[in-house]
């Protein structure tokens, strides 16, 4: 737990001189297993909480530099009390950590809006795999002085160094938002439905969740006394929230007028419009316990595939048949993030019929394959925001076209070439 | 000129065979030398103008997928045929290919809402330099399935593979927009006037562009008989277009209001607000004859820096001052893009005085001195859009740090072993 980037820096530059590899560590919240030692080898856990400092805040630049191990939270709570924001935000906000973002290209719900870490992170400070610091905290929202080299080591899981502190965008502070929980009939009215919503209001969309009736009904059963605003009767509802930095726009009224425009088009079967914060928080609540409540109902197989946007009408049944038809006492859920082709097809399977680990592991597997392999047949990724990690290395192997992987080592090779930075992940180690 | 990919991955092989280099090359508008063959070693010039197709509008998705000959007006009217927007802007719009917009990283008057090329591809095809072709043309917001390689071909400007094609993101299409000029008293202002506009409107402002007094005299005078809609008696003037998508969002009386607004606050000295598109497109004419009238002004030492835009009110004054001070008879001007930190320095040096292309280039190159250190200075980059291409090489190894250097040359020594892809481009020809 080394509390500066010189001390990084010490630490890394002994493993190398000692062959003894590194597995770079933040808030220890990824669902891949990129973060966590192989046990295949020795090596030394480099974890980087103790570097916590916000570095600086540029307010007049919408810019702040944060340490690795700043807790997202608190970056998002810097930015507020400067008047701005950071629009990053997933479930794990009170514990995930900037480098770990940076590494893992974090998503969340804003991405609709704002994009993915990479689109937020304007320049990267990290420790290469010689122990070598590279100072690459520029704050500069153009510079094309040469290869943007930042990029490298965003979404690299830790592969090519470490991640020691970044520049993150700032935005505007939103001033005002609503949220209106809908009733729709199928995808591609979830789909149609956010088309005519940014073509009203532009990019005002500040979230758009789409969840299946059968996970609603399971946050229901299983969320410790949660409510739904409205009766269940359709097959998906989507949680929208509008949000705008102009205090002048009335964004409940809004949202109002749109949505009966959006009934009269038939996009749309019901909608509860929250009037206050309290409901909107409680609408936010059947989102934000889909994982606590999946876990309660059974045995829960969880994906992260994305496809075009313009496919999902098409993925979700498809998995879903295919996973009722080949994977016993399967329940299919659904939830995820319409606007960026993101669903993460979840399987809640019943305790009383799969008991043993074996039993378990082996319908995980047959899960996830007929989920991998729907999003390929579809031109989609096996991994839209949860990264690589350890578990996925050898089903991107199976699905990434050779050049691609061939091209991926060359890049670890040039930057990497003893193989030490977090073997074992994204690539099989050397 | 190749007519399809397989063309290009063909020529490709045989030039890697014969050990012979390959100069990509799109519109041919860069403006740092980047598409020209340095003359120094026998090259091929590969130009991809003739692989002009449209290959797939997903409107659905808000995707649309072009050949790297493509020229952006041509995706532009596309896009719009959908109802939808391909937002990048520049002013060589009617030639300039999409080729080069990605291998360049291109920026332009978008930048402000919809950031640069490097924002608004979702997936590339490339050959690479032994003549292999990598199809990255996926079409996915979000895909953190291993490192993204497309990242390393943006901005590349030819040196690690032929950009072929990319998958590029549409927008919703705007409804409606007004156009203010504003008289202010110096850039902080600027600045603050940004700031206070985005605060009050969000990201409804579609573009933010700052002309210096001196610049809009010389426009004045040289420019064909435009005039200017306000009295010319400010340091600067910002020229503002705030522009949505919701048809129901009152532009110009919402400009309005918030310039009377800024005005009270003193951000702003005048404003005059066009009332219909014949005279916005007169404010904008304004803007978009700077290059024209300055070349008939004088002989133009034109720069493309940028800086934190905090350190904007700094760092104009300062690299007018030493100009002024050590070039003789320069007359500095200034115009750029505000809300990217990203002035363009331009000094009209008179005709009567400098005569030979000698007398020229020294001064040229004192001028490019003198902004280039001010920008390294103020931790702004020596090149915010244009990119470094033949001219800048010798410019980027003296302001980089070694160390940046090296990894850059450890990617290109990765990709491009043999150094046939644009040699002498970015980086010293090895």
């Amino acid at each position: 737990m080394p509390g500066s980037t010189q001390e990084v820096a010490t630490l890394v530059k002994t493993c190398a001189a000692m062959h003894v590899a590194i597995v770079p560590q933040g808030g220890n919240t990824g669902l891949t297993g990129g973060a966590v030692a192989s046990g295949d080898r020795p090596a030394v856990l480099l974890n980087l909480s103790r570097m916590n400092r916000i570095r600086e805040i540029d307010a007049a630049n919408n810019s702040l530099t944060a340490e690795a191990g700043c807790i997202l939270a608190n970056v998002r709570e810097a930015a507020d009390a400067q008047e701005r924001q950071f629009p990053l935000l997933l479930g794990s906000v009170g514990s995930c950590e900037i480098g770990g973002l940076v590494s893992t290209n974090a998503g969340g719900t804003g991405v609709l809006r704002y994009g993915s870490m990479r689109e937020l992170v304007l320049g990267v400070e990290a420790v290469l795999p010689d122990g070598s610091v590279w100072d690459g905290l520029r704050a500069l929202r153009k510079d094309n002085a040469g290869y943007d080299l930042k990029q490298l080591f965003i979404g690299a899981e830790g592969t090519l160094g470490v991640v020691t502190a970044a520049v993150l965008k700032l935005f505007p502070r939103l001033s005002v938002c609503a949220t209106a929980m809908m009733a729709l009939s199928g995808v591609q009215q979830a789909v149609d439905l956010l088309r005519f919503m940014q073509g009203q209001v532009g990019n005002r969309i500040e979230a758009f969740e789409i969840l299946s009736h059968r996970q609603i009904e399971i946050v229901l059963e299983h969320g410790h006394g949660l409510q739904s605003p409205m009766a269940l009767e359709a097959p998906f509802y989507v949680l929208m929230e509008l949000a705008d930095s102009s205090p002048q726009w009335d964004a409940g009224a809004e949202l109002e007028r749109k949505l009966e425009a959006a009934l009269e088009r038939g996009l749309v079967l019901d909608a509860v419009v929250a009037s206050d914060g309290a409901k909107a928080d409680r609408i936010w609540a059947l989102r934000h316990n889909i994982s606590e409540s999946n876990k309660r109902a059974g045995f829960t197989v969880s994906n992260d595939t994305s496809v075009p946007i313009s496919r999902l009408a098409q993925f979700i049944p498809l998995v879903t048949g295919r996973i009722e038809q080949q994977v016993e006492g399967a329940s299919v859920c659904h939830a995820g993030h319409i606007g960026d082709g993101n669903i993460h097809v979840i399987a809640v399977l019943s305790r009383a019929l799969y008991t043993t680990p074996e039993q378990c592991e082996a319908a995980a597997a047959r899960v996830n394959l007929i989920v991998h392999e729907a999003s390929v047949e579809l031109d989609g990724s096996i991994s839209a925001e949860h990264g690589i990690g350890r578990m996925h290395v050898e089903r991107l192997e199976r699905f990434k076209a050779p050049i691609e992987l061939q091209m991926m080592r060359a890049v670890k090779a040039a930057f990497d070439p003893q193989g030490l930075m977090n073997p074992g992940k994204i690539l099989r180690a050397g």
